[in-house]
């Protein structure tokens, strides 16, 4: 079983992942980007669906089989899983150390049995259906009450980190809210005092006001170039209405995210000749588990995305500091995108 | 001027560098890394030290001219600075945004002459004269009383963020201290009240006695595999002595220094096939502008070196959540480069 490990002094997990275990000869010459699979062999095409665990979720022509063709969207448990489901919760301390085992889930999202199409080719009808999937994923998960986290997120090209090219997103639950995200919720918790409101809320209005960093918007949803961008073209995308956690989207919701979605990724693929990027979802905890331990969540936190392209390298300055070099201003990169025709 | 950004709700920095400013064009496929250019062109290479901005700093044989051969090691402003110097320090804010002129230092230490070494063939009394150039040029910045951290850095390798295969490494003074190190002195301090004694003193007392991680040792230093390895093979450096600054060294430790990276740079190379990788320093804050702020530092925080092979890649995981997934637990790396014969 994986195992999960504390840095004392910084107070961030890692994943000693077990299953994924390499020798030093697996990377040697290995830091070029290896070629994706080629599509005869791709576990994720119609057709294979032999050659991934059995799905745990689909939607499907009606009268088709589990594990057979037939399907529109498919999840499946991840093959080399980070993080694993079963057995018994432990905590380990060892002198200055802490770890505990690695529980938890880790899902494939296939977004469709088109090996050749990407999510900002998919109708928004069948995008409807991908978001809809991730709702439903998530409140399943949430309902086993033993994970305090669900992270959906997108790698798109191999130097985003995708091993295969066949459009799907990942789910991972973890056992314990992963730092990043407790860093968000503290920092909303702190302005909604100071503001009396949701920072989110008041960044959107700050936003549509101003335009300079807006590229998209419709009745429920806007796309957004981050003021303190960390990335060129770095964009997120924001629900108007203020909601914590992604399963609270009415159908309405669903369908103006689909439309946002879409229009977003494919100014970013016409402006940037496709480039590889990561998607994460940033929502609240486990409503069923984490009640008590952040009573103001749900009025202090907006869920959200990132859209992350890859660009340019984290090095070594990020990685001393934290800071983040950006040779794109947000302002910029918000009028190129903005000014390119999705049509 | 370029510009520093805070991102309101995780409080992380980020720099727009308008010097380096890019438009979309210069990332079409270029996600891919470009061949680092060839040694003819090399502006760090001895004879073409009219290609830099003039030297700040140089070790050279007596009598040689600046900017002229004779040098050993030799430090020039860079090119296309991330922060500048000069100008007046300004704060912005604008609604729930602030920002702040991006003033600041940005330097490179070309660290021999000859293009075709790397950092672990240069002689130990060559790279001890490369650590003694890092504490002058951090003691002279540190002396302008603008910057409040010096963050030393090297990027090995274009899959590292190098663009020039020449070996050098980077300096960069920021007015403002880093979120990342910011954690860590908070972490330190916390973790000395619990324990009455520096948590890091702790650590390297707990690895040398346990050995599972120690990498290497010797009079003044040790390398370890620290237990929670963000990536595989990742390695610590630490002084045995408490202390907080790089400054601090007496010749002695400078030596042993050398000897330690010396010794497991060349283990990393010929383990993994020279890997790229970054090399960040973590030290105190500027001792001349932060007594106040931070009363306790000295005794907290014990500085040291981290090294970061990179043979994997961050993606929408670690964004989302700021955990690490690594498929080599550092008891298995620690193995494998602790046996490594380095002569």
């Amino acid at each position: 079983m994986p195992q999960l490990r504390k840095d004392p002094i910084s107070g961030r997990w890692v994943i000693i992942a077990s299953e994924r275990s390499k020798r030093p000869d697996d990377f040697r010459g290995n830091s070029e980007p290896k070629p994706e699979a080629p599509a005869a062999f791709c576990p994720f095409c119609a057709g294979n669906e032999s050659k991934t665990p059995p799905e745990v979720y689909s939607l499907r022509t009606p009268g088709t089989l589990p594990d057979q063709e037939g399907w529109r969207v498919r999840v499946v448990p991840n093959k080399f899983p980070a993080l694993a489901r079963g057995g018994q919760s432990e905590r380990f301390q060892k002198g200055v150390y802490e770890a505990m085992s690695g529980l938890g889930v880790h899902e494939v999202v296939i977004e469709t049995p088109d090996h050749g199409l990407e999510v900002s080719d998919l109708s928004l009808a069948h995008l409807q259906e991908v978001i809809e999937t991730f709702q439903a994923r998530i409140t399943s998960i949430e309902a086993e009450h033993q994970y305090q986290y669900v992270q959906v997120f997108k790698n798109k090209g191999r130097e985003a980190g995708a091993s295969l090219s066949h459009p799907h997103s990942q789910i991972v639950a973890t056992p314990i809210i992963p730092k990043r995200i407790k860093e968000e919720l503290y920092g909303a918790e702190r302005l909604f005092k100071k503001y009396q409101e949701c920072v989110f809320c008041r960044i959107i209005k700050q936003e549509t006001a101003a335009r300079e960093r807006l590229i998209e918007q419709n009745g429920h949803f806007c796309g957004l170039a981050p003021f303190a961008s960390r990335f060129p073209f770095e964009m997120q995308v924001f629900p108007f209405r203020h909601s914590s956690h992604f399963t609270d989207m009415s159908r309405e919701e669903v369908q103006d995210l689909a439309a946002v979605l879409k229009s977003v990724l494919t100014k970013l693929k016409k402006v940037l000749a496709d480039p590889p990027y990561n998607l994460v979802l940033h929502q609240t905890p486990n409503p069923n588990i984490t009640g008590g331990e952040w009573p103001g969540l749900s009025k202090d936190f907006h869920w959200h995305l990132e859209i992350l392209p890859v660009l340019t390298r984290v090095a070594g300055f990020e990685y001393g500091t934290g800071f983040y070099i950006n040779p794109v201003p947000p302002e910029a990169a918000a009028e190129f995108l903005s000014a390119e025709k999705t049509s």
